[in-house]
């Protein structure tokens, strides 16, 4: 891996923690408004982000298959929260509330080891998410937590979804670089063995507690994948960086 | 202008010196490798990068008009010079060192404002180059440089050349915003006018001597943009940044 040139991050639960970072934004966010449920209780938003996660894969599959047209993940997102919020007692929550809501996904704080790792292969690597995430939303975050990335690959440059082809050789593509001199960087095994399938490098780091702490999946390695390290600041130590 | 969100870069001229840059860093080079016109001169280095650049237009005309498919700048680049070097004298020049020439676009230095006036406005602003470079081009420049985009919009994020109005809108949809709420910042009347023709707010500072001392273009402003600055640093404080 000598000639290793680009670093690519999937970004959801492998750089940031969406469900302790969106737990914690709408506690705070709700206890602030005094939201209250339909039956005058408090809020389940652990219950409701779990939800919420559970509805992006089938959402994007939608989008993947073409039943929906090119649809971004803000939208997307939308249309989640609009279907579950009556199912949590929050039916009433207003458009701005909901749009708030929504904008939750942008305010994602990195895991601790992401910031001193990213700035360490930045100095050796050219690194950007690789993120279904749309550009808006990942400029958002990176703003927010002051994520060095030197450039933002989102899904809406290429009008497709993670795991499709388009993604990782897009983004290869606009590096100019062949797959082989990137390295697709994931907490998740299927992202791994789509980006290595298409000759990219693949470094992998469990996120043992993204979905909480009864997990049962990505826990470790399940393919042949060219780095398998702790967290990113483990990474930046076995490359060198 | 109270919900300006964005501003757009122009970059080549604008942000970067290319000329400066370029003349310093082929002559720095050829003395290193005491490289000789064929008959055995020095290079005429500033009339090649001069030449260079007047091919720049004609050559993004050709793609715009669809004469040829969709070519990268670089790769503009690579085609213009290789027609250019034996006027110059230089038609021994092999293939990696015709490269690395072009690659000289990649290591272009930014103005003295650009990098404080910058580092400001990004405090306030979201900050891209909206730029007919491609992505690789420019992800080179800021690396080189440090210059802190937060997005980089190359021409083959859109698979156009300004001025077509694909790549101002493509950037505000990917930022999310609508025109009104984005601005165009450029030392280039023609650019500016695209711009504003669609809703953007416009900035324009001149930079006197980007063709050299006996510019004749571009020396002030030529239409009714919203902010006229004397740099990038002054644009910082007329936007209170």
């Amino acid at each position: 891996m000598d000639d290793l040139a680009a670093i690519l991050f999937d970004t959801f639960g492998t750089v940031v923690d969406w469900r302790t970072s969106l737990i914690a934004d709408f506690t705070a966010w709700g206890e602030a408004c005094n939201l209250r449920t339909a039956d005058g209780g408090s809020p389940d938003w652990a219950g409701l982000v779990d939800a919420w996660r559970g509805a992006y894969v089938p959402a994007m599959d939608q989008v993947r298959r073409a039943v929906v047209p090119w649809t971004v993940l803000d939208d997307l997102h939308r249309t989640s929260l609009d279907t579950l919020l009556p199912r949590f007692g929050l039916a009433a929550i207003n458009d701005a509330s909901r749009t708030w809501l929504v904008l939750g996904w942008h305010r994602l704080r990195p895991w601790p080891d992401a910031m001193p790792g990213l700035t360490r292969l930045r100095r050796r690597f050219a690194i950007a998410p690789l993120s279904n995430g749309n550009v808006a939303l990942l400029m958002d975050m990176a703003r927010a937590a002051a994520i060095p990335w030197d450039m933002i690959f989102g899904a809406d440059l290429f009008g497709h979804y993670k795991p499709d082809p388009e993604t990782y050789l897009g983004a290869c593509r606009l590096l100019g670089l062949p797959p082989r001199r990137v390295m697709m960087a994931a907490a998740h095994n299927g992202d791994l063995a789509a980006a290595r399938a298409l000759g990219l490098r693949t470094a992998f780091f469990p996120r043992r507690t993204e979905y909480g702490a009864g997990q049962a999946r990505d826990l470790g390695p399940e393919g042949p994948w060219d780095v398998v390290a702790a967290d990113i600041a483990d990474l930046a130590t076995r490359l060198g960086a």
